[in-house]
C-alpha cells in the first residue's frame, strides 16, 4: 500500500466528555480460555445456551462481543460463563465492559424493550466460587482515584474483596454475588463517570494453593 | 468482623497526576492460558525459563507479577510468552502494563543497572505469528483520544493495525515486531501521560479461521 494512501484512524476528533454514541448502548468483549484439549467443545457449548435474542453478538478469533442494554450484555455474558463453566476445568475469562467511548457509534447494537433478562432465569441456581482480578478505568476525569476507591469499599462492605493487587483488586466469591456486584459498579459508574471501563480477569478451578 | 473494624481503602487521597511511586518502576501483570490438559506443564516451563534476576516477581492464583525497570519487565514477559508459546497449543495471554498510578508506591520492585536485556539474546530468533486485542488508557487526562489515535497510526506505519474493534484495536504479526511496538508505545506514553494503563489480549495458534 502506498503512503498515501494509508486510512489513518482520527479519534483525535472526538470530542472527550461526549460519548460517541448517542444511544444508551453498552459493550463486552470477552474470551472464555478453558485449560483443557477440549477448549473448542467448552466454548462453543457456553456460547449455545447464551440466549442473544437481546443483544448485538459477534464471535471471532479474539473472542466474543456483546452490545445493548447495560442489563441484557451483562446477563448475556454471565450466562456464558456460568454455562462454560465445568466442575473439573481450569478456565478463565477476560472481560471488558465499557460505556461512552467518545470513538463509539450507533451500530452494532440491539436494544430490546422487553423487561425481564433473557438469561437470569436459567442460570440463577447454578452456583459456584470464582476469582477475580479487576480494573476500573474512568477517562477524562482527575477525579477518578476517589470513584475506584469508593466502588472498591463497596466489594468490602459485601465481603468480596480479598487484597488490594499491583494494578488491580483480587476479589473471590460465588460468581452470582460477583456479576451482581459487577452490575452495581457499572451503574455507579453510568452516575458518576461519561465513560470508563472495567476491565475483569476471571479464573475458576485454579490447581495453585489460595495463600 | 464489625463494621467499624472494616479496613477501607483510601485511594481518593491520592494525587492524581502525581505518580505514587517516586522510583522509576513499570508494573506487568499477566496471566497465560494454554489450552491443553498440560496447562500447568506449559505454563510452569515458561515461567522456569525466564531471567528474572532483573524484575521483582511474584506469581499467585490469578497470574504473574513483574515489577523493575520499563525494558526490563518488557523483556521478561516476551519472554515468557515467547518460551511458554508451543507450535500445537492454542494460548491466550491477559498482559496489563502500567506505570504512574497514584496509588502506588515504592514497593515490591527491583531497579537493575544492567545496561543489555537478560532475556533479549534467547528469545531473538524465535518467530512465530500473533493476534491482540488490546486498549490504552490514559487516565486523569481529557486529551487521551488524540494520544490514542497517534499511536493506533504508528501500527499502521508498521503494517501490525488490522482493524479497530468495538473497545480495543486489532493488531496482527510476529510477536517480536508486536512486542517492540508495544514498547515503543510505552516509551510514548511516558513521555505524554503520567498515569496510563496497556491492556494486551494475546493470542496464538487460534483453531478458528480469519476473517
Amino acid at each position: 500500500m502506498e503512503k498515501n494512501e494509508k486510512k489513518y484512524v482520527t479519534y483525535g476528533s472526538c470530542c472527550p466528555g461526549t460519548p460517541g454514541a448517542k444511544k444508551d448502548i453498552t459493550t463486552c468483549c470477552f474470551m472464555l480460555a478453558p485449560m483443557t484439549d477440549r477448549f473448542v467443545d467448552v466454548i462453543l457449548e457456553g456460547l449455545k445456551k447464551v440466549d442473544t435474542s437481546r443483544v448485538w453478538t459477534e464471535t471471532d478469533r479474539m473472542g466474543t462481543t456483546y452490545r445493548g442494554r447495560r442489563d441484557d450484555v451483562i446477563d448475556a455474558v454471565e450466562a456464558c460463563f456460568v454455562h462454560a463453566w465445568q466442575r473439573d476445568v481450569h478456565m478463565t475469562m477476560e472481560m471488558t465492559l465499557t460505556k461512552g467511548c467518545p470513538g463509539d457509534s450507533d451500530c452494532d447494537f440491539k436494544l430490546s424493550d422487553l423487561e425481564e433478562k433473557a438469561n437470569a432465569a436459567g442460570i440463577r441456581d447454578i452456583h459456584f466460587p470464582a476469582d477475580c482480578r479487576w480494573s476500573l478505568y474512568p477517562l477524562g476525569t482527575d477525579q477518578y482515584m476517589k470513584g475506584i476507591a469508593d466502588v472498591v469499599n463497596h466489594s468490602i462492605d459485601l465481603g468480596l474483596y480479598r487484597r488490594t493487587g499491583h494494578a488491580g483488586t483480587i476479589l473471590q466469591g460465588d460468581v452470582q454475588d460477583l456479576f451482581a456486584y459487577f452490575s452495581w459498579v457499572f451503574r455507579w459508574c453510568e452516575q458518576h463517570f461519561s465513560h470508563f471501563v472495567m476491565e475483569i480477569s476471571w479464573s475458576v478451578n485454579s490447581p495453585t494453593p489460595e495463600e
